[in-house]
């Protein structure tokens, strides 16, 4: 059976918004697409601005319980860090679960149909593994299943507390011990029509140059997508190059990680030499503007590694908030901030990166285009709310990238099925389940 | 009569939001601040963090037209300049009223009770003047009671296109010829328990050094506040320094217009000397963070001017976006970008900015605070939406400044009366005037 919506404005990938077109779904994919064609009856109509859904490139669903818990005094990334590990210190399977799905609940709620969770939570508190080595990895899938949302779980290699420093108590969470044993245990996880299996290397502070070069032959042979944290604090690089002679970019390059699968995410602080392999290999780069701003990562050079041949994705990282459009315009704007220029990423660019490309390096190169064949995301903005309201079809999409918010989003489609309807997830109550989630993992 | 306010949480303040506070309003007025009190069953309740009103302390309401209208393409702050003269020149005083009571109205909606509106628009195309020549002025009046606000209406000299340079089509509409010609017409504006007039130089570029001082002379003898914009770019800074050899603000010293009723607009690109004089003049200082992104200008130095004296508020400026929670976190997070340090700005500071500073800077210093005598402003933020869900009350305050947007805002209360009630506006229809008034006044 298939479903037509009829979309007031939709975006096609061009310049502007496209009045008037009809989308045919059919199961999980896009069968038709008309432009320019009266509403008919027995279709749905979505009032507003359709874009493909967002995808979140980069997650780590767990510190949605930070939220305003880390802001007070002052500090740095680092202080940052031990709140965040107190809370990891706490979670088990069942509380994770319940976290991780009102968090991806939010995400669906602002328009995101596909979650990249870069997951290393892997085993109990102090290590043992829990019974089924992948309690905590299969957690994470039945909560983005219950949440609407297609998930690349990207599986994460964490190895060392630190360049030759050892694991901390909480971090020992973290390690499978060694690199085979990683892969032994990532390889037990299974992949369905919703659900892709990824490789992550933590960074380059917690996998030697050895394990590099082993997950990224594991994601090689497999051809599935490879993240790392890179760059996103200067004290990482000092501690890479005092050890290595290089940066992190540098050695993930020689112990062939880089590539069209490799996603760089942050890569803020970065030479030109840097950017050019990134660019060189055409990685994609997935920014977290707003992490970036909360932890005063800095402002790392989107423009450039976009110039360089990189392609640049998006993450809210730690969800400090959630709002794909803020995002998306950060990344804008704070390349103005740094650079004085205006215009450097368009509004088409930016939506792009918020889409198609983070659907590409998540594995789902079918998804993040409204097209015939691709898999059937749609999200829907409305047009009348206080924030756009005066937005028409030719400022449509300059008005939603950089004026709307994720309380603008009304409609979301994940693969054919409605997950968000006038505002609202069609089966979680979203603030509540999150509340509660919270307040059963705060220490 | 009374009315009884029984807020669930409640910023009294301090360091921390408090619980089962009850506000006793009498006209215009809060009579009586109870804390920790049961609710009584004739009380309205606010549930959620009840914050002193926002003040908005910059504001030019006819940009509103100009969101996501501006963004195509590349270009500076001085072709964004060239669209907003389009807008400009397409307002008389009808259309205008209808444009800022719906701009007005919508910074109601994020909880705003005072609008500080930087206005030189005053005279017809070609620069005659109405025949009344406060006939602008008089909209803008109209327009804030209509939508709920009190406004400080900061009438603007401007007599140059720059410095040295002819006013051109569009500007003579903003000059009085001369300043004594402004401050004739200036005095013809009345005030009223809602509305003060204050004065600005709109730059060193449009306003001369003997021009400066007698505005400057002019609210000192009134005791009204003094706005000017200073160093929003680079490319002022050196043309006052080459016509005058000193900077924007060691002109406006000398020329005496920094004190303490002082507010310098933006403050962006200072000199060491230029922050200590702001500092030991203890002028106001206004951040327009999301129109600094927006047009490129820069991050300026807060943290400085905060340290050498000065005192911070925030303006929506060109309403690119309406949010004063996305100003306030905005000075703190680009302070971020800027430092690599967290934590220079905290909630409590940034909502002091965000209320007790605005206003006291427009000229209402018995506003901006919960206590008693105090001016009757609160606004109600939701703790329980997706964004703000996971507050108690030990993080409200951290969760509200750096989580919650305009949207989370459900209840405005205005000098006593009730602008704003579960989220929408109890007179206008916010969105659908606004979208008439834009498309009213597009070239």
């Amino acid at each position: 059976m298939t479903t037509d919506y009829h979309c007031e404005l939709a975006w096609l990938g061009g310049d502007a918004a496209v009045s008037d077109v009809v989308v045919r779904i059919d199961g999980d994919r896009i069968v038709d697409v008309d432009v320019g064609v009266a509403a008919s009856p027995t279709a749905v109509t979505l009032q507003g601005l359709t874009v493909p859904g967002f995808a979140n490139a980069h997650s780590h669903a767990f510190h949605r319980a930070l939220r305003g818990r880390t802001h007070a005094g002052t500090g740095s990334f680092w202080t940052w860090r031990e709140q965040m590990y107190a809370v990891a210190a706490s979670l088990d399977p069942d509380r994770y679960q319940a976290l991780a799905r009102a968090t991806f609940a939010e995400m669906a709620l602002a328009g995101t149909s596909c979650v990249g969770e870069f997951h290393y939570l892997h085993h109990q508190a102090g290590g043992a593994p829990y019974d089924d080595p992948n309690a905590m990895g299969a957690a994470i899938v039945e909560a983005a299943s219950e949440a609407g949302l297609r998930l690349t779980l990207l599986d994460t290699c964490y190895l060392h507390g630190g360049i030759g420093i050892d694991l901390d108590e909480t971090q020992r969470r973290f390690t499978d011990g060694d690199v085979l044993s990683w892969a032994t245990r990532t390889g037990g996880l299974g992949e369905t029509p919703t659900v892709r299996v990824g490789a992550a290397i933590h960074s380059v502070r917690a996998v030697d140059p050895a394990a590099i070069e082993i997950v990224a032959a594991w994601a090689a042979e497999r051809g599935t997508p490879l993240h790392a944290h890179v760059s996103e604090q200067p004290a990482e690089n000092e501690q890479c190059r005092q050890a290595y002679g290089r940066s992190p970019t540098e050695l993930l390059a020689d112990h062939a990680a880089l590539g069209e699968r490799f996603t760089a995410v942050h890569a803020t602080h970065l030479t030109d030499a840097d950017v050019d392999l990134l660019g060189r290999h055409r990685c994609w780069c997935c920014l977290c503007p707003t992490t970036e701003r909360d932890l005063a990562d800095g402002i790392g050079p989107a423009r450039h590694l976009r110039d360089a041949g990189a392609r640049l994705t998006l993450g809210s990282d730690s969800h400090a908030v959630i709002d794909p459009l803020e995002e998306a315009r950060a990344v804008e704007l704070d390349e103005r901030l740094a650079s004085l220029i205006r215009g450097s990423h368009r509004a088409p660019d930016l939506l792009r990166t918020a889409t198609e490309h983070g659907h590409a390096s998540l594995g789902w190169p079918d998804a993040g285009r409204i097209e015939v064949g691709a898999l059937a995301d749609l999200t829907t903005v409305d047009l009348t709310s206080v924030r756009t309201a005066g937005a028409d079809a030719e400022t449509a999409l300059g008005t939603v990238v950089f004026a709307a918010t994720a309380a603008d989003v009304r409609h979301v489609v994940v693969g054919g099925r409605v997950v968000v309807r006038d505002g609202a997830h069609t089966t979680i109550d979203v603030p509540a389940e999150l509340a509660a989630a919270v307040r059963a993992v705060l220490p």
